[in-house]
């Protein structure tokens, strides 16, 4: 059975300004994978309103799984809970537990009114835990909404992975040589490819340290054939006189 | 005058698989302020030829410019240049000038049809040169094409943008305070955002390391409004009894 598919929808302006570098698409790849949930598509886009619900819309209608991240805290530019319930046309109303929870987390007086409408989610929701902070992460349907801010989402995210259904995790197999390159065996991965039609066979060529070379990645949902694809690979390398090693190149080679 | 819009397409299975992070989406972001044209948004694809043309012809639509990267080497999962041929409805031809210069790279016999295949190009593309690689990046129309591995995405966005139509530059005003909690300051940013309607204030908690607080941003593309917008930010600070810090908070902070 081919796994379920998920959308990533990144919200805000901050890294499409360039000012901040995006640190949750891969830990929401990493444990999607090992949930058996494939991620086809990531979007970030701006702080706009119009902008996030035409998204919100046409992303849970093309994918089985919608998460995003940003925007539910307490000021003027947290918008996502107030557009998920405009595209998903429901009121936004007041979750009386979580406003209960919030209440008994700050000093009197200080409960303000920004505060409060972090309490605010789209009738129906049910909130998405976390031990790290008051963002009211939630989930809607098949859309699951998390907080920006890294260490917050991560905890989102592993509250949540052990509740969605899953199903057989993505396995990979990798190998690397040093010098070799793309050109030199280009054609013989395509043999590769084709005799395993379920995998993805990738090669990702590295040259951002001193040393320069390709890694060959075969992935996929059926572990037994990752392996033996795995072993093609590392025999191709071999064939054609370099050294083949396993796993992924050091950083910075 | 509105700044010209981009969108930017990385496509590649090793971002969504979470095999790789990310490292090129800054740095379009920061190039394209630098240009003043504004980077809308950024979508993450599969090496998978329908949904890379689809999603070619919905964002060479809806934006101004559009940027790719990933897919122009050698093997048999770089399919971006065919993907863009079929979007745009030209064919893919032999482009004689770079087929020469990549036959001139190689030693006899080693310019192989893999290789070949790289000076294959949509009709009527002109190539984007860099000097670090002999990857092709092309534009053709409002689309741009270039490659996955930083160092050669880097050669080729610093080629690009002096030659791209641009604009006045983004400029933003950046201020943080230590301890500060965002719901502290949620109505009074509102109020400032009201003023300054040209402009995004954004409000960024950090509590990545041992200090946490808040980050708030004046961006825009009116520079003497950043500036007022700014002193505004810096004095709601000092208001609340917070020590205002220029800039943004230190890594890892």
């Amino acid at each position: 059975m081919a796994p379920r598919t998920a959308c990533f929808l990144v919200i805000g302006n901050e890294i499409l300004s360039g000012r901040t570098q995006d640190a949750n698409i891969r830990v929401l790849a990493q444990a999607l994978n090992g949930r058996g949930i494939r991620l086809l598509e990531v979007r970030v886009i701006p702080d706009i309103p119009e902008h996030i619900i035409t998204t919100i819309n046409d992303c849970r209608a093309r994918f089985d799984l919608l998460f995003t991240s940003g925007g539910i805290g307490p000021t003027h530019d947290d918008i996502t809970a107030a557009c998920v319930a405009e595209a998903l046309g429901v009121p936004l109303t007041c979750h009386e537990e979580s406003f209960h929870q919030l209440e008994a987390l700050f000093p009197a007086g200080e409960f303000n009114k920004a505060r409060q409408r972090m309490a605010w989610l789209p009738k129906g929701a049910t909130p998405i835990e976390n031990r790290v902070s008051t963002a009211p992460g939630f989930s809607l349907g098949n859309v699951h909404v998390m907080a920006g801010v890294p260490r917050i989402f991560q905890a989102m995210v592993g509250w949540l992975m052990p509740r969605l259904e899953g199903g057989a995790p993505l396995t990979s197999a990798s190998w690397y040589s040093y010098n070799v390159y793309e050109g030199d065996l280009a054609e013989a991965l395509t043999a590769i490819q084709h005799d395993f039609p379920t995998l993805d066979i990738g090669s990702y060529p590295f040259d951002e340290g001193q040393k320069r070379g390709v890694a060959l990645v075969a992935k996929g949902y059926d572990a037994e054939a990752v392996t033996l694809a795995g072993a093609a690979l590392r025999t191709l390398l071999a064939s054609l006189g370099f050294t083949p090693l396993e796993g992924d190149p050091p950083r910075g080679a």
